[in-house]
């Protein structure tokens, strides 16, 4: 049996269909217009004359999301400043032409359980997945099973120590300001910077940003105890970046917890991905899969 | 059939018998002094003659604590400043005296388990269980299993803002200066006041207080989106506490997430526990219930 995905993003959606890393056999990718005409080039997908069939699919959505199964409105974009998407029910949308089990999770939840199944998490029951993009997010795995609540983790919005006479910048969130994600995301590096995060050679900056994110990841660190943290997203391709991370971790947890002994040291501890762009198709194969166990 | 239980804590133990909150049978309370006495007491406790058998016994431990099971030192007290009590093998040194099943956990997953089973978190599957005392912990069950991971939970010690202008305080941890614990504890009260904390009237103290616990808090929901947040423990008694908390947690989330609609109202969402004293005893008749039950 094969298994359908979609990585459903706010820019672009991609579709899928396999069973894992080394088979993904088919793979489309288009841009995220109306949900109306996004929703349909999904369904028609899956629907192609002569497609083989899934056993299911596995939706990873930007969000935020409602994951409450008990909720009318599972599976439904919720209140996404993205025109157009507020409150849209994509499960209920797909349902409509595609006729297998649907499952629905975030999109930082599917590449945090690809990392799990195949990649950076393997082995882990309980630890914590962070990407850096446009915005901050997070979700992970607690005892073998997806972090889900009230909401989802919405970790980009943590309050973080911010030094105004150090650090000026007031942050980018339209909520909070110099929230975590107001002070370190792609969008607070372009507005403190003038230019993209990749374009940025300013020493000063990638270690104000190592500082930020290494204060998130001790709350995270101290809040759950992961037992590993992955971190990713398109901030995070600066090299220097990640061994800033670890050395300012190390700093701010203070011997508290002993790292080497506990987690095999800091750069065992908090890793990159390794699964790349294909984690979020990936997860949602995971999630198609997962299921289409539970349909059995 | 009965459980034991042992609240072992680092000023006092209690060890009970029983089945919940209705059916507490015997109850014995003694200081902690060195392992060896304090351990041997527990378990005549258990081998008084004519004692009616228990089935299991469940132990909440003050910690830091090692809950890995693969560990060759799990059930031990690891780094604790407590004299004497460093790496202490407590479930070994029972297992000297006790041929049960023996149960483990922090002192607040049992608590945690405790309010699950019988008190202010039922029927939820992620919640978040603080305790404000001395210092302050964190436990809790996310998707229906008490969190366990690289450690346990030590919440106390994330970072927080500080504004060293308006709060020239720099904390008490002896690690980490003015983290959460080090703001904030019972302990941080009396440095920072002069005396006790249920000895102070000033309304800076509470409103200060609350600052940092809502910061705390609001951190544990974007890292975890808990279904509810219990919060207990010594500092709590203060009765202008827990309203200031529900206001200042509601300006810091500052309508990210719509907690009237998602979670029935903050006074719903943030709320005391209801076992008191009772919850870590009842919490490791919980322990020893779920090990009996795994045993058969």
């Amino acid at each position: 049996m094969i298994y359908g995905a979609i990585e459903a993003g706010g820019t672009k959606w991609v579709c899928a269909k396999g069973t894992g890393p080394d088979d993904l056999r088919e793979n489309v990718v288009f841009s995220t217009t109306t949900p109306e005409e996004t929703i349909r080039r999904a369904i028609a997908f899956f629907n192609e004359n002569g497609a083989e069939p899934v056993a299911a699919v596995g939706v990873g959505s930007f969000g935020p999301v409602e994951l409450r199964v008990s909720s009318p409105s599972w599976g439904s974009i919720t209140n996404t400043p993205k025109p157009g998407w507020q409150n849209t029910n994509i499960i209920g949308l797909l349902e409509e032409g595609i006729d297998v089990p649907l499952a629905f999770d975030t999109d930082v939840n599917a590449a945090a359980i690809a990392e799990h199944r195949w990649g950076a998490a393997r082995g882990l029951s309980t630890f914590y997945y962070i990407t850096v993009g446009t915005g901050i997010g997070a979700g992970g795995m607690v005892n073998d099973q997806l972090m889900h609540g009230l909401v989802h983790p919405e970790f980009g919005h943590i309050p973080v120590p911010h030094d105004r006479d150090s650090d000026p910048f007031p942050g980018v969130c339209p909520f909070h300001g110099d929230c975590l994600e107001g002070l370190a995301s792609g969008e607070a590096l372009r507005a403190r910077w003038g230019k993209q995060g990749e374009l940025i050679t300013d020493d000063r900056a990638w270690a104000l940003e190592a500082d930020y994110l290494a204060i998130g990841i001790v709350s995270a660190i101290f809040a759950l105890s992961p037992q590993r943290i992955v971190i990713g997203g398109g901030v995070m391709k600066q090299p220097s970046l990640l061994p800033r991370i670890h050395a300012r971790v190390l700093e701010l947890v203070a011997g508290y917890i002993d790292i080497d002994e506990q987690a095999g040291g800091i750069d065992r501890y908090i890793v990159a991905p390794v699964l790349g762009d294909r984690a979020g198709v990936l997860g949602a194969i995971e999630l198609a899969r997962a299921c289409a166990l539970s349909h059995v």
